[in-house]
């Protein structure tokens, strides 16, 4: 696939309906980083721009679309379905909290929460998907959804992006994918994921895709079970870097990124930071950094 | 006083030690507004400019340098000391709370906390100024901390601010008398003041500075007792636009702003959105306007 048109095309669908989220210049400890505010953007995650790309390219049935989730990805289609007039049907685990589901809520789709966890959401979304026809909307693994996550770095270059290195956490692997579909190699990615929820770290380990166990202060965000295929492949085609990082040294950064930036990020957001200020990652003499904020949905509501 | 000038100085003086902080267009209710996220500079406020451009500036006698403050400006004046190895002095009233002492103390300074309110704490510090020589460092009222706040707007038209007017929350007035002095009438200016913390309002209605009472959601940041008399003269010469809002509003705009942007600020970040927000500025058809956020201190903390 030809990631870079995919991406380009998507940017002009999308135009409009996404945030151009800031970019910032700091020094976080011993490093000076270039930061990238996705977090800023519609609900609070950079999940915006995959879902209006695969609501805007279509075509949408007339069930309207569905979609499973913890919290994020469902805000996230939620919003994007109600900026367009499509009708979107939400099913969230009733462990994902209250502020989770307040967050789904505000973003004007119905929302009906399910006892029990993510996969019992699941099997509900796809019962509603059998009944009606709606169009399940993935969270990662998907063209579109990869397309439209490539835009946030489209977007940064843009705005003069000139590290060497872009630091970005991984979940499922669809803003990742999207990156390294977006850079093609030009820039150096590393791949972070916590240590209890590191879908992508086993996969290139084993050589393919496996389930893992997912739990830990990200695990709601970031705790994919298996990582999507697409972004697998990107990584084994660029030779993609991959660290681990503990939830201490995630809640670490959270608290940095707050005191000295007073940027609130949740556990999710910090992780690739992380990386870099545990020393899971450490630059090269010269190599210079930059780091992408992708969360900022924490628990619970800090008003 | 050439106020464009005084400010060009401090701009090369300050320049390596505060942020540019980022800017960001964004609808936030009826309105497309361009914000300016001041409240991620350096201890989570403007502040840090006047602070860096007063102890720059200089002399800083042996005896170091001294403030009360219930909380922004003596972080402020605490971090810059600390940067520039100045010894600092910083007298804090009790009722302050955790929250703002403990963002002092991180900050670096030598820290007394003194029993009772502001005017304890500012008390201890003209003692401390008279056994030790050390230079009081005034929050509001001096050129040299007007012309370090005034580069907030010269930084701000520089990243291609357009809009027609500039809202701005007013406590002492340092800050908008900085922006006054910037921009010399070239856009309008809205001074915005919570109803129960109005020196600036107050003052215009005498035709001269007077002594208020302060209380409210903001009073710990806005609530100065009386106008400086350097933003008092600038707002008469400019003929400056000042309205009031309801605590309501300011909390009201505090949320929004978390939930539709993720910018977390503290109620005197809030105020001048809330005019725009609760009605109490209207703008003409056509104008376009953009808002100054310039506090990111909330208590409790968040995290």
């Amino acid at each position: 696939m030809d990631w870079q048109q995919e991406i380009e095309t998507a940017a002009a669908r999308i135009a409009g309906h996404v945030r151009q989220t800031p970019v910032l210049q700091a020094r976080l400890g011993a490093f000076d980083v270039a930061l990238k505010l996705e977090h800023l953007q519609h609900t609070g995650t950079f999940k915006a721009r995959g879902a209006f790309n695969t609501l805007i390219a279509g075509p949408v049935p007339a069930g309207g679309v569905v979609a499973a989730s913890g919290g994020n990805h469902g805000a996230a289609v939620a919003f994007a379905a109600a900026q367009l007039g499509i009708a979107a049907q939400i099913f969230v685990p009733e462990m994902a909290g209250p502020s989770k589901i307040a967050l789904i809520r505000r973003a004007g789709a119905a929302l009906t929460v399910v006892p029990g966890a993510y996969a019992d959401a699941f099997a509900a979304a796809q019962a509603h998907e059998a009944a009606t026809g709606a169009m399940q909307v993935h969270a990662y693994d998907a063209p579109a959804t990869v397309a439209g996550q490539g835009t946030c770095l489209r977007e940064w270059e843009g705005q003069g992006l000139s590290a060497d290195t872009v630091l970005i956490a991984v979940g499922g692997g669809g803003l990742i994918a999207g990156a390294m579909g977006w850079l093609g190699g030009r820039r150096k990615v590393v791949a972070v994921e916590p240590e209890t929820s590191c879908a992508l770290h086993a996969a290139l380990a084993a050589g393919a895709p496996v389930d893992v166990q997912v739990s830990g202060v990200a695990a709601n965000a970031l705790g994919a079970k298996r990582i999507g295929s697409i972004c697998f492949d990107l990584a084994r085609a660029q030779g993609l870097t991959s660290v681990l990082v503990s939830d201490a040294a995630i809640l670490s950064a959270q608290r940095l990124l707050w005191e000295d930036l007073r940027l609130l990020v949740e556990p999710a957001g910090a992780t690739a930071l992380a990386a870099l200020l545990s020393g899971a990652y450490v630059p090269a003499p010269g190599e210079s950094v930059a780091v992408l904020l992708c969360g900022a949905n924490p628990a619970p509501d800090p008003l």
